[in-house]
This record gives C-alpha cells, structure tokens and sequence, in this order.
C-alpha cells in the first residue's frame, strides 16, 4: 500500500511532485513552528504564512522564530524546503514557456 | 481576436513574454493587496511596491499584509510571481553574456 | 577608445564581467538613493550597504527606500541588479565545483 | 597530508561538498559577526542563525550588522556564501527528483 502509494506519486508530472513536496513541508513546519512558540505563531495559518514566506526565501521578518528550537527548525526549514520551492519556481516557469511554444509550433 | 492576440504574444522574444507577465501579476497584485487593506497600502504604488518586493523574493518587511485574505493574496502572488520573476532575472543575465560574446565572435 | 574598452571587457572571464557589471550597479545605485534620501542613508557606504543587501534579494529592511523615487530607483535596482547578482552566484559556484574536478582528473 | 585531505574532499558526491562548504562559511561567519557587534550578536548561535538567514537570501532583519566592519563581512558573506547556499537548494532537489525518476525505471 504505500509502496503503491509512492510509485503513483512518482508518476506525476514533475511539478505536481515538486508542489506536493513544498506544501507537505510548509504545512508540516507551520505546525511545528506554532507549537514551539505559541505566543508569536498563535495560531497554524500564523505558522504556515511564516513557512511560506521562508522557504520562499522572501523573509518579511514580521515573523521569526526567537527561541533556540524554534530557530533549529528554521534552519531545517530552509535547508530542505528553500530547494523545493526554487525548484517548484524554475519548472513552473519553464512550462509556462514550454507550453507557448508548443501553441506556436501547433503541438496544442 | 484574442486568438491573435495570444499567437502575437507567443511570438515576442521570450525576455519580453516574461516580463510583460510579471508587471501583469506585479500591478494585479498590486492593486488587490491595496483593495484588501486599504489602511496600510494607502495607494496603488504601496501595493506595486510591495508586490515588486515580494515576488523579487526581497522582502524587506516595510509592507507586509496583515489579514487572513491579504496573507492568502500574498502566498498566491509568491506561488506564481516568484517564478516569473526569477526566469526573468535568468533570462535578462544570459542575454546580456550572450551577446557580449555575440558581439566578440563578429556576429554583431 | 571606448570600443578597445569594450573588446578588452568583453574578453574577460565571464565570473569577472558579471562581477564588474554587479559591482558598478551597487555604487550606482548606493549614489542614488544616496542622493535621493539623504536624511535615511546619509553616507554612500549606507547606500552601498542597502544596494548589495537589495541586489541579492537579501532584503533586512534596516533600509528601504521611502519615497516615489527612491522607491522607483529600488526597482530599478531588483530588475537589473539581481539578475546580475544571481548570475554571479551562480557562475562562481560552477566554477568552483569545476576547478575540485579539474584538480581530481589532473588537469590542475 | 592537507593534499591527502583535499583529495578525499573532492572525491565527495557533490552535495556534500557543497554543503560541508556552506556550513564552514556559516560557522566561519557566525563566529566573526559574534566577535565584531557582540552587543547584538551575544552568542555564536545568534550569529550562525544570521550567516544561515543570511547566505539563504530570507533576511528576515532580526539581526543585521550595524558597524562598517559587520557590514562589510556581511557583504563578503553575500558575495561568497549565497552562491555556495543556491548550489546547494538546486543540487539537493535535483537528486531527490532524479532518485524518484531512477526508482521508477527500475534502477533502485
Ligand atoms: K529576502
Ligand atoms: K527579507
């Protein structure tokens, strides 16, 4: 069963698996982040808006993790997501061009 | 007529399709982040400002939205901003290496 | 003259042209916002400071521009500066991964 | 016996390489902010936590040299660091990409 799981999961186009991955990790970091310091991220949707805007590298800085936990899984948080959410970016582009191309050459 | 429109557009250099779509989003975004919370992005220019900030990854914090909606807007607008923005960074940066050696080799 | 300038910079390694052209951005840049709001970065090095932190989308927020125009010279900055930045980051570390491989295959 | 070192070094799956770079000039960095504004810096981990904010680009300007000395080594760590980080991001999601794709075809 998971092993089913995983190989219908690796059969998705690129993009999909790429987005799965980012939105597990945002979520997943997001309710971590508002259980370790719950008087900032009062609430999940606090975590999540701060994971996002993390792995995203964009970092407003209205959120950040202030304790020693905290901050260690921010540091996870940018090693492991910062890469899927560059790589999310780059391939949603790329097909975004890909496909005007195709249109043009008459392939769609 | 948009079916001209849309085949005139796939025409363009790929530099241009990219950034016409980014100041599309930019001035989109621009305008629902001031329509969402009109108290911090007082005109259309603070909400282009920050949309700039956000989908360049930059950032700095000086606008940030505030509200579940405005957050929602926010996390789109890096979904699908940020990678517009980053080709177009990639795309502008190899054209200029590129015709540099263009220009060497005799070919302009 | 200019034209030998040119052919000159025009065969240098790429890491170094790209290096050159991020380097005159900043203090082009650091100048102008510089002269632009003078009460906020009242030295150039301020000015130089908020346009490296800006042009590699580090974005603190210790600086941001205030007003229309240096907001408008802020986004100038992001769309010609970070492309540079980004290429330079990339070109450097390819080049570093490079020489580890030349030096292993015993062609340094 | 550092040729030795150097050698084993390069002979490394490129990730690591890249990332046991990217944690020496973390670590490096960290330590050199923490000993020039000890005031803002109090800890080596405050300022390891700024070199990661820092060479991944988020910025989330909790922490940000104020001195010209910090400013400086911050610059170097941009100019070095964020290179070596974005090696890294692209590096390690393109394995897991490639590990999905060669699990699917049989290859592990
Ligand atoms: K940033
Ligand atoms: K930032």
């Amino acid at each position: 069963m998971p092993f089913h799981f995983f190989t219908s999961f690796a059969r998705l186009p690129l993009v999909f698996r790429v987005l799965i991955i980012s939105v597990s990790l945002i979520f997943a970091f997001g309710s971590i982040v508002h259980l370790l310091e719950p008087e900032q991220f009062t609430t999940v949707f606090e975590g999540v808006w701060w994971a996002v805007v993390t792995a995203a590298t964009v970092g407003y800085g209205d959120f950040a993790p202030k304790t020693v936990l905290g901050r260690l899984s921010g540091i996870a948080l940018i090693m492991v997501g910062a890469g899927f959410l560059a790589s999310y970016f780059v391939t949603l582009a790329t097909i975004a061009v890909t496909k005007q191309n195709d249109f043009l050459e008459g392939r769609i």
